[in-house]
C-alpha cells in the first residue's frame, strides 16, 4: 500500500491558560467531531491550568470515557451531553438562575444550561413545561422567578415564552432559541428571530440551542453582585 | 422626437364576473402600481357585475379619487389605503369578529382587516394595544374573544401575539404578521416564521400586512353558519 | 466508572388541564424526539384530565405501544405517524371537512389533517391527486367543495392548489405546504411562500406538513356553528 | 478646489460585434445605472454593426432621447421601458408568441416580452389578466395557445398560473416571475421558487422581471423551425 | 395490541388521462417517498392510457423491478434513476437536442436529461466535461452545437457554463444546475442563481437537478417545428 | 367628494400601567411610523403613570417636539433619536456600564445605548473606534472595563469585537450589531450571525441596531447587585 | 424648547496610528453616513500619522471638499466615489495589476480597484466589457493578463467571469462581486456565490462592490516580491 | 428482469491537458460522489499530461486505493481526505505559507491547506488553536507572520480570526471560512459573511471548507516572485 500522509505532528494545542485569570471562566472544549484522544488531552490541560470548572459540549459517552480517565470524578449527562471536570469539589455558592423550559423537547438544552451554572456555584431552579399556549401557567410561577438573580429561558418553535416572561419579572432575560419544531421552524431559526425582536425589554439572546453559553453568561451577570 | 411605442391596446381586463357567483366574494383591485384610470376601471367593472362590496387595496388618495367618479358612495381610509366600493347601502348581518392587534403601529393593519370585515356585514370588535410583553392585558380581554366568531390577531417584531390568544379563546385564530420592526424583524419574517410554527392550536396565517385577506378568510368562516 | 449527573428529578411535566376549558381543544403532545415512556406519561395524563381527544404527533411505533399500554384503545397511522387517545368512544358529529390533495407523496401530511378531524368529530371527504397541471380534475370535484363546512388543501412543489381551489368554492381554504419536492423547494419553503401570497381570496396557512394544525384549525372553525 | 481623478481613459466599450453573427442575436444595452451618453454610444455602436434590432433594456425617458439621436427611429415604451433601434424597417416574420399574463400589475413585464418578441420578428398574441384564482378564463383561452409557438406566462405573488398553463398547451411555456406582491413575496421570490417547481411539464424559468430575456428565448426557440 | 387505523382506502389515483390529448406528455409519476406498489400501480395505469412514454423520476431498483412486473420492457438507468415505460417500441424521430455537462459529477442529471429526450424520439448528442475553466473545450464544440435543435447545459458550483455556451450557439439554452459543489454552493442555489442572472441571451432554467424537466422543455421546443 | 372612513375611535392605547411595577421598567414607545400626536399621547400617559424614565426610540425631531408640548423638560438626541422623558429631575446612582464600540460609523447605536443606560441612573464610560483591525487598541483598554459592571459592544460589519472583549474582561457582554457595512454585510445579518457564534463565553446578543435593548439589559443586570 | 442631548464629548476618534508600520497600509475612512467633519478630522489625523496614501471610501462630494480643506491635493472620483489624500507626491512603484470589468456597468467598483492600486504604487492596466457571453474577447486578452502580477477580476450578474479568467492566467485572481442585476441577482448575491463556488483555481473573493479592498488585497500581494 | 439502461458510453472524460501550461496548475478531481473508478481514472489521465502534482479532494480511503493501483506513491490523509499524486518526486521550493487555524475542530481544513501548499513545493508553518477569544495568543505569534510570503486563516463559529490576522502581518490574508459551530453558525455561513465584511485590509475569502483552494490561490500568490 502507498505512503499516507503522516498528520503533521502540530502542535495542536494552544490552551489559553491566562483566560481563567483574565475572565474568570477557564476554555472550553467543544467536542463536535473531535476525538476522544482530542477531547480528553484538551480538558485534561485545561483542568491542570484551571481553579475552576472545566466544560466539553456535546460530547459523546466514548468522549466522556476517555476524560474520565484522565481526569478522574468528572460527570456526564447524556441527554445535555455536557462534560463537567473540575480538580475542587466545590464552588463558593455564588447566586442563582431559574432556567424557564417552554416544552419537554427543550430539555436537554435546558439541562446545559443548568448543569453548567450548578457546576460553577449557582443554585439553580427548573421551570418545565410552561409553553404560552397555557400562559396562566408561567403568570402563576413568575413570583419565583423575580427570587433568581438571573432567568433563562428556553424555547423552539415560536420561540414567544421570553417576551411573556420579560414582562413578569424584573431580572434580566437570557434567551435560548432551540431546534425544537419542524417545516417553518427551519431549525430554531424562527425561535432566534422571534427572541431578538422580542417587545419586551430586557432580553438578550445566545445561539440556538447554546444552553451552555446561557449559563456561562448568567456566571458574569451573578458575578457582578461581588 | 422619435416614435414612442404605442402601449398595445390589450384588451387589459378581463373580469372574473363569476368569481362572486362561485365564491360569494368579488375579484378585489391591487391597487399598487396601476394608475388611478386602471383602479377606476376596474372598480367600476366589478361593482357593475356584483352584489357585493368591492374592494382596492394599498390605494393612495388620487386613485381613491378616481375610483369615486366612477362608484358615488366609495369609502377611503388614508391609515389601511383601503377602497370599499358597493352598488348596495346595507349587507345582512352575518357573524362577528373580533380585531386584537399587539401595538399602535400595527393599526393600519388592524383597521384593513377590520373595514373589510365591516364592509361585509360582519359585527367588528377591537382590542387593541395588548402586546404579551404586558400579558395581563390580553387575558383580560379573552372573555370577550369567545364572544366573537372569529378572532383576527395582528401582531409585528416577535409576532407572540397569537400563540397567547389561541391559548385562551375556542374561536379560529387568523393571524395577521405586520412588518413593524427593524434589524432581524426582515420586513415581518421574524413575526411571520413565529405564527407559522405557533405552540398553540387554531392558528391559521396570511400574509405579511395583509389585513384584508384576513378579513376575507373571516368572512368566510362566519358564512359557514348559513 | 466515574458520576453520570443525575438527571434532574424536575417536574417536567406541567399539563395544562384547563386549555380544554379553555379552548375545547385538549394540548397535545409533540412526539419527535421524545422518549416513549415520555410520550407516554404525557399522553396518559392528558387523557385523564380529558373529555375529548388527545393527540400525539410525528410518533413513532414504539412511541404508540408505550401509549397504548397506558391508554387501551389509541390508535396509529403508521403512514402519518398520528397516535389518537381518547377516554370516550365517540364524539357528537360536528360539521364536515374536504381534505383535498394536490399528489399522492401528500398523502401522509393529508391523512394526519383527515384523521385528526375524524378523531374531533367531523366527518371527512377526500379528493386526492388533483395538481394543477391537470386542472379540470379539481374543477370536476368543485360542486362536491362546497358542501363541506371547510376545506383543507394539501400541496408541495409549487403549491399552486389552494389558489385555484378557493376561486372555486365559498368555504374556508385551510391551506398545508408540504416537503415534498426537491432541489429549489427547499423542503417546502416554496410551497409556503406560495400559499402566503395566493392571489385568491379566503387562504389562510400553517405550517410546513402540519396537517395536524390543519384538522385543528378546521374543528374551531365548523363550531362557529354552534 | 482640489484635483479630481480623471475618470480613467479606458476604453470602456468593447462590443462583441461578431455575437449576431455567431447568435443570430446582437449584444444588448442594460440601461439601469448608466449614463445617457453611455447607454446612446453603446447603442449607436451596436446598431452600427448589427442587420437586426438593438435594445436597451430598463432605460429612462432621458436615457431614450439619448439614443433618439444618434439612432432616428429608435422606439420607446414608458410602461416597459424598452428602447428598439434597428437600421432594417422590418424583419422577416418568424413564427409567434402567446404572452399570458396574470394580472394588470404584471403588465409592463409582459409588454417588454411581447415588445421583444414584436421587434424579432414574431407576431404576438396577448392574453391579459386570467390569474388562477379564476381559472375558467385561462381554460377558455387555451385552444388559442396552441396556435402560438411559444407561450410566455407572466405572473407575480405565487405564480401559479405557469403550472395551470403548461398543462393546457403543448406548447413550450417560458415562465416570467414579477415582483408584483407584498410581504412574503419577498420582491419576486415566491413566484420564482414556485414556478421552477412546477408540477407541469414543459416550464422553464427566467430571471425576475425579465420579460425582455423571454422574448429571445422564445426567438430561439422559434428559429428551430427555419 | 391496539387497533391501527387503516390507511383510508381513499381513491388515491386520479389518472389524468386526457393530459396526453392535452399536452402531448403523459402525466409522471415522482416516485421520490412513493412505495414500489404505487410507483407500479401509478405507472401502469398511465401506459395503459397512453400511446407514449411514460416516467417515474428518481426511482430506486426496488421501484423499477414492481414497475416490471406491469410493464414489460420499461427500462431504468441506475445513474439517473429514471424509468421509461412504453407501450410502443419506438417513436416517429423529431429533433435533436444536444445535452452539455461542465464536470463528471453533473453525469447523473445529465443522463437523466438525454434518456428522456431518447425516449421521446429525439436524436441526442453529448458533450461532457467541459466547464468554463478551461473554456477551449467548449469553444472547439461549438459549431456541433448548432446542428442540435436546443442545447441542454447541465452545471453545478458556480454555474457558469450556460453564460458561455448561450453565446457561441443560436439554438435556446435549458440551463440545468445540479447541487454538485459544497459549503456556499447551498446545494444547487448558487449555480440555479448564476443562471437565472446569465449574461447571455436565450438562457432559461429549470429546477436543481431536474434533468428530466429539462428533457421535458426540450421535446416541447422541437414540436414546433412540426 | 365622497365619504372618508373616519378612523376608528377604538380605544387606541392600552397602556401597561402596572409593567413598571412588575418589572421595574417602564414600557417604552417605538415611534417609527407613528403620528407626532400618537407618540406624545404614549409617552405622557407613561410618564403620567411611572417614577421613572420613558422612553420614545427611533424618534424624528417632529415627535420630540410633540413630546415635549406634554412633557416638559424631555430630552432628544438627533443622532440616536432618542426621547428621554421622565417626571423626577434624578435617579439614584445604579452601577455602571461600559460601551465600546468598533468604529465611528456605530456612534449612533452607541450612543442610544449610553443615554438609555444613564437616564436609568447608571454611570458611564464609552470606549470608541477600537475595531480588532487594529487590536491593540481595546487590549490597551481592557483594564477599564473589568471597572464596571457590564460592559455593552456594538460593532457592524464583522462583529468580531464582542469575541475579543468577552476574552479580555470578567464582565457580561451584551453585543450589539449594527446594520453598519455594504454588500455582503446585509443590513446587519453578517455582524448579528458572527456575535451569536461568538467563540469567547459570557456573550449574549439583542437585536441589529439595537442600542436601546442593550440598554434595558445592562439595567437589569446592575439591579441583580440591589 | 426643550432640551436637546448634547452629543456626548466622547473621545470618537482612536487613530490606529501603528497600523501603518504593522501592515504597510494606514487605516482607511469608511466615510458613508459620517458627516463631511467626521470624515475630514478622520483622514486629517491619519495623513499626519501616514508615510503613504490614506483612502476615504464611499464619499460624497461634500464630504470630499471638507477633506480637501485639511488635505490639499486629496483627489476623487465621482464615480468610484473614492478620496486619496497623501503626504507624499509619489510612491516607489511596485508591481502591476490587471483589473477586467465584465460589463460597463460594474466600471464604478473597477475604477475604484484600479484608484486604489494606482495610489499604492502599482501600475495598472484595463481589460473592460468582456463578460463571458462573447467569450472570445477575454481569451484575445488573456496574454496580457500574465503580464501583470495580479489580476483583478469585476462582475455582476452571473459572476461567470473570474471563472474563465482563472482558467488562462497564471497569476491570482481576486474577484470582486458586484450589485450590478435586477431579480434574483439579490443584490449580488448571485455574483458573490458564483464566485466562491468557482470551478477554476486561484480565485479568491472580497465583498460585494468592494474594488477598494480588492486593490489593498493585490497590493499585499505584489509586495510578497520585495 | 428487465432491460436497464446501458450507461450512455459518452466520452466522459475530457482532460483539460492544456490547463496545466496555461496556469501552471493542472485540473484537480473533486471526488465527492465519484465512483473509486472515476477518481483513479481521472487522477491517472491528469498525471500523465502533468509534469507536476494532481490533487483528488474530499476522497474516501477506497478511492485512494484505487489512485494508488494507478499511480504508485499517492498519498493520502484521512483527515485532511486529500489525495495527492505527482510524477516527479521533489519540487523546487516556492515560497512559503503559514496556516493558521482558530481551533482543533479546524484542523482538518487547515491540513487540506498545507498539505496543497507543501505539494506545490512550498514551505508551510503552523499556528495552531489561537481563537480570538485569548487574543494575545496569536498577537504573540504574529512576527512569525511576516517571515511567511501569504498567510491563510481557518476558522469556523463567528469568523473574527482573519480580521484581527490582517491587522498584524504584511502579508495578504486567505480567509478560509469552516462548517464548524451549530445553529446560527448555518453550516459555515455565519464565519463566511464574517469574513467578507472584515474590517481589516487585505483580506480575502475562499469557500466554506475549502483549504484545497485557499492552497492554490497561496501558490499563485508566491509565483509573482518569480
Amino acid at each position: 500500500m502507498g505512503p499516507l500522509v503522516d498528520e503533521r505532528p502540530v502542535a495542536e494545542l494552544t490552551i489559553d491558560v491566562h483566560r481563567e485569570l483574565r475572565t474568570g471562566q477557564a476554555e472550553a472544549v467543544y467536542a463536535e467531531g473531535k476525538t476522544p484522544a482530542q477531547v480528553r488531552d484538551a480538558a485534561s490541560a485545561l483542568v491542570s491550568g484551571s481553579t475552576g470548572a472545566v466544560f466539553a459540549t456535546r460530547a459523546t459517552p466514548e468522549q466522556y470515557h476517555a476524560v474520565l480517565d484522565a481526569v478522574p470524578g468528572a460527570s456526564y449527562s447524556p441527554r445535555s451531553r455536557l462534560i463537567v471536570a473540575k480538580r475542587a469539589a466545590t464552588y463558593a455558592p455564588i447566586g442563582s438562575v431559574a432556567v424557564v423550559c417552554a416544552g419537554t423537547s427543550d430539555l436537554p438544552v435546558a439541562d446545559e444550561a443548568a448543569q453548567t451554572a450548578d457546576a460553577l456555584g449557582m443554585s439553580t431552579s427548573r421551570v418545565t413545561d410552561v409553553g404560552v399556549a397555557g400562559v396562566h401557567r408561567v403568570i402563576e410561577r413568575a413570583p419565583g422567578l423575580d427570587a433568581a438573580d438571573v432567568v433563562i429561558v428556553v424555547a423552539g418553535m415560536d420561540g414567544a415564552l421570553p417576551s411573556v416572561v420579560a414582562g413578569l419579572t424584573r431580572r434580566p432575560v437570557v434567551a435560548v432559541p432551540t431546534s425544537v419544531g419542524y417545516g417553518a421552524a427551519f431549525e430554531g431559526l424562527a425561535a432566534l428571530l422571534s427572541m431578538l425582536n422580542s417587545c419586551a425589554p430586557g432580553v438578550s439572546v445566545v445561539n440556538i440551542d447554546n444552553g451552555f453559553g446561557a449559563g456561562l453568561v448568567a456566571h458574569r451577570i451573578v458575578r457582578t453582585r461581588q
